[in-house]
């Protein structure tokens, strides 16, 4: 809980939108993980998985778009800087009901790339119920989060609650 | 629950992707309604809803964020169509400890708009973490599903489950 | 003058942002001619007629930005339509202290290419700007008004004031 | 008024078009202020004021265009290098006939931000075009100018002329 | 061989660029299909096809950056017609030394989809060629050409000479 | 010829595709230059040389597209990193029966340019075919190659085949 509320940093005073001055930031390290499930039938869930080698790669087809849209973020999301992101993985577990999709992506540069994360996590996502619609369109993409964040002036961030359900 | 599965569109029969041919199908008035959900503090919530008059509107920036990249989808989501798609509307609803967010796109054209709207969801809940990453880390993006679809020869879907929460 | 002022069309009811609902409307062929200037010194102006043949053709790379710059037009304004453009036409005039402009843009869509037209003649001299910026940094873009408009539902609109300068 | 003007730096000797190499440059701190003004009838000039609150805010639509826009510059400007743009700030003034539309871009870059600023000015005054076109098409957008520039080789420059106006 | 040689269509009577118009064209089913080779190592032709199961799918990555490039075509060709592609294949036969890449496009459109089969091809064989360079840098992208073409005023377009040599 | 192969490096030990990781490699001084043939009808070349002053510039349109592309090349190689480059040089010579192209692309960057300067070749081809192809559509793209790498950690790679043809 916050006593005293910090304004939104991508309004400047007048309450207009804008791109934060980092100009003078140092270039450090910086990674972040974030991470989402996609919710299935067990049936669609089995199908993803069983068809793989050869009937088709839906979680390659789906993790190649994660990457390709991480490198897209400056450009989807208004006020985020440009990066020269430097690495980005991205990894799913098969679960009960869900597949769990985690991306980290790591940077040298002025600014942080949670955006990038959580950015590659719903498009990925997205992009698993492209490729599975047509079987079953009740599928649901939750709990997408930001797990870990590190570098730079803010420092260490690390989600306590590792289910990230919402509460 | 389905005894014979169909196989995914999105691969051909030696399971390799493709996009899928629609040439010959018609031109048809399609819409897709989907929804989504980003919860976060309560302290968060009241600050967004309090400061969009005077301190800066987050949700008018996210809205914007949310429409543009329902126009992207095409490049974001590997095997999706080119559409031109005619409408976007992108509304909020406060509730207890979320911001619902419900995307609805239309078209005239030889597929469905889908994924656009399921795109323009997740992008908006994106932008709006974005705004407000800076007071509360620990936001989640959840629920993201597809409520209605309507037109083209699969006809009417409609989500009974009107929470979309994962089973 | 208008008596009573229409509302703003990219907003709903709510003063919310939205992309105007084309959905049902005809296809229609329909044209758009912009028009604007770069102001510049006499020597400058000189330097890019002289050059063309043997030195580098200023005015050729400017008129490709344009067209290109024509068809990204529904991602750079944020609640504008994709469309099919048909035909892009750019054309110069030289003149005292300046360059004219001139962007011809066609469609057989649901919606106008004004923005298009805009678009095209904005990038075509914002390029001329850069590519001379290091001989002369003071040049003007100037005048950028919709010349005609032909084609859909509101009709003809012809600028009577063929000047273009601001009244 | 130049003694022997420089070449056109866009073009080889040759005269062929190329991207100067920067290779070697230093990393510098940069900034560039960019100025432009859309005319208007008093009503829609008095409307966009009006309508902020309740109706929809123009202006803010059009500043987040202008931002997204500077990101986009290097795909607009075909020999615009790529930067890492690390600051964008948007300011409009009202005035009699016209919003005048201030864009400041930073950079620490190898290269100078001022198409960066150039572009934002031109796309925010574009999108305001968009906005109101459907209440007022005689719009006139004008008067776009480097006002400033610091960092890098070549140094300050700063417009004398505060207006803007071509001579 | 040609007595009086056509002019270049998509310059104008003097000698500019223009995009050709289009707008009263019908709209009529079209299809393109191009073909290339990437040429290399009989050692990385071996590993590209030994891994495709549990080391990765070299291929499959290249193929979707082949689709995905195809709905790029009108951003990256300048003089391109933006049109709504709807279908594209992908097919790679192993051969001695190379690997054949064979891309089919299909429209409802305006104007044809060769360049969008060319450049799919392409990006295809580039995107193979980034995948096995850290390990054969000496690969030869070769051979690329049209091979069909149908539909539109033009009519049926076919490559005699099947294997696509340069003469 | 390789005793021990390396291993793919787009894809980690679980044959998962991923962007390499390149967060800790210096930032130096690099340049690729790569190569590649369009070969055409003898009527065809004469005509692009002969029409370059009076009746359309096809190679400088070719150019530009090329250059354009370079910048693109991080969207197009779906595993690619994002590179600021620093210069691109784009240079034709006639031949008996066709046109060479040769990029050349430097950047201070943590990774190489290699697949900029084969993206640049390539579409820098691929516009030559466009602006050509209702009066050729027989041309064949070929031998387009990487000539020379210098910089970073794996240092100069110099292909010895001047020709660059497929062995």
């Amino acid at each position: 809980m916050y006593i005293i509320m910090a304004e939104f940093t991508h309004f400047n005073a007048q309450g207009e939108s804008h791109m934060v001055d980092v100009t003078v930031k140092h270039i450090t390290q910086r990674q972040a993980v974030a991470r989402g499930q996609i919710f299935m039938e067990k049936e669609t869930l089995e199908k993803i998985y069983d068809s793989q080698i050869a009937k088709g790669n839906v979680l390659e087809v789906a993790r190649l778009a994660g990457i390709m849209a991480a490198k897209q973020t400056q450009h989807l999301i208004p006020l985020c800087h440009p990066l020269l992101i430097s690495s980005v993985e991205i990894h799913f577990t098969r679960e009960q009901q869900s597949i769990m999709i985690e991306a980290a992506v790591r940077v040298s540069g002025q600014t942080g790339v949670e955006m990038e994360a959580m950015t590659a996590v719903s498009v990925t996502a997205l992009t698993i119920y492209d490729m599975c619609k047509a079987i079953d369109r009740s599928m649901v993409i939750a709990n997408i989060c930001l797990m870990k964040k590190e570098g730079g002036k803010s420092g260490l961030f690390e989600r306590k609650d590792d289910s990230c359900l919402p509460k």
